[in-house]
């Protein structure tokens, strides 16, 4: 397997066409059967999903918000952007010392995956609106541009319980599943493997975020070849139903009370 | 960035010498300042780190989690692999519908990461007892067979809150630091970025999932080339304790009533 950054992408402005872009770029580092993944970050740019603190009139409960925080943590939090991460939420998991929601498409992120840095001009980078319909878009213009047959992720960063640190994770894909099904698989010795679904969008974010870096010279694109989704079942599930985590069950009874 | 499986390793058991197995296949593929990943049921072959069901005399508590989710799951559970995983365990996270655990290592996995199938000739491979430690062995090994400077990752795979599917996560390494610490570091536009700590460990973990496969023709072992860790601070936490972690407190409030 080999991961190929591509290079060169100026900086992404609304209505830039993602997959032209890329396909200029690409050369023969981008073949038929190829994955590639996407930042989030510059799928957001290219469809203008920018805004400003001032469009958030502020509602009873994101200044509830604020303040609990503000009170609690002693760090001053600006309602707008309470009111700004509500907007981009179904639910809200965690209100308190910080914002843990989940977002209109199923991914769970601090701050509904809202971006104060990196978006210049503005204050606010929202979440593509449906990353799925945005990695089918770019798939279906590298088509259009002669790269047939590309398996497109969009991928965002985001931290996790347990576990320290942020890793890359897939929040829409096009031309491949989620996941393989090795439910029925037989290992060295013929018992059936314990493991069920192998999260392989997940996992190639997460290569990806490898190579991409995060700062001045960060590179939203990766072209992934010389790999395989094999034989397998496909599955199409990535975001946890409540019924089937009993995480945000347990959050859905929490209050945080100001420490461990 | 490079994934290459070494390939045609032989069914590992006890007391065999994977450092010197893996450099007996490597070849030109493992080069210093490559990174290699090591899964751990290979390593927990290598150690020894197999139990049979009989070795675990059944406490009450034991006794109590298998009544309680062979009630509640009407599938039955054996108040025996239930003993393992506490023997295995510092704290149960959830102890119905199944088994969450800490374990002696900081890990976070259901039924302490315990393996019931990929086990010749016995009934459970537990996961090694300190993988930083096996890590270390493993690099030290690599460097005596003529590898130096190999950094050396321990894999397993684990379901997590929030996603379906597994991915592969990083258990214990040696060579190089746990995470990139991008605080202050600037975006493009000459914005202190907002990601804080990026977990590299986990994410070569997850690219070499992508690599070894599950089944009867598994690889255990992966050489990440062409990678560098880069000029960023390190920072070597992985595991996160109660007070760093919403959901585990959480948990420690909650009680699986038998449904959402």
């Amino acid at each position: 397997m080999e991961l190929t950054p591509v290079t060169d992408l100026p900086e992404i402005r609304p209505g830039d066409d993602l997959a032209e872009l890329i396909a200029e770029r690409a050369g023969d580092d981008l073949e038929s059967g190829d994955v590639l993944t996407v930042a989030s970050t510059v799928v957001s740019k290219a469809e203008g999903r920018v805004a400003d603190l001032e469009e958030y009139p502020v509602s009873a409960r994101a200044q509830e918000i604020a303040d609990t925080i503000g009170d609690l943590t002693e760090e001053e939090k600006d309602p707008r952007f309470a009111q700004a991460v509500l907007e981009e939420s179904t639910e809200l998991l965690i209100d308190c010392p910080f914002l843990l929601t989940e977002t209109r498409f199923g991914h769970i992120n601090v701050n509904a995956g809202i971006d104060q840095s990196n978006v210049p001009g503005h204050d606010l980078l929202l979440l593509p609106k449906r990353p799925t319909k945005s990695a089918e878009r770019i798939r279906e213009g590298l088509a259009e541009h002669g790269y047939d047959d590309i398996a497109v992720i969009v991928t965002d960063t985001c931290g996790r319980p347990f576990r320290h640190g942020q890793r890359g994770v897939a929040i829409g894909w096009a031309g491949m599943p989620a996941s393989r099904d090795w439910r029925g698989e037989m290992d060295r010795d013929g018992d059936e493997l314990e493991v069920t679904v192998q999260s392989v969008i997940d996992e190639l974010a997460s290569a990806a975020n490898l190579v991409t870096g995060e700062g001045a010279d960060g590179v939203p694109a990766v072209v992934v070849s010389d790999w395989e989704f094999g034989d397998l079942e496909g599955s199409n599930e990535l975001f946890r139903s409540v019924e089937d985590d009993l995480v945000r069950q347990a959050l859905r009874e929490w209050d945080w009370k100001g420490g461990a």
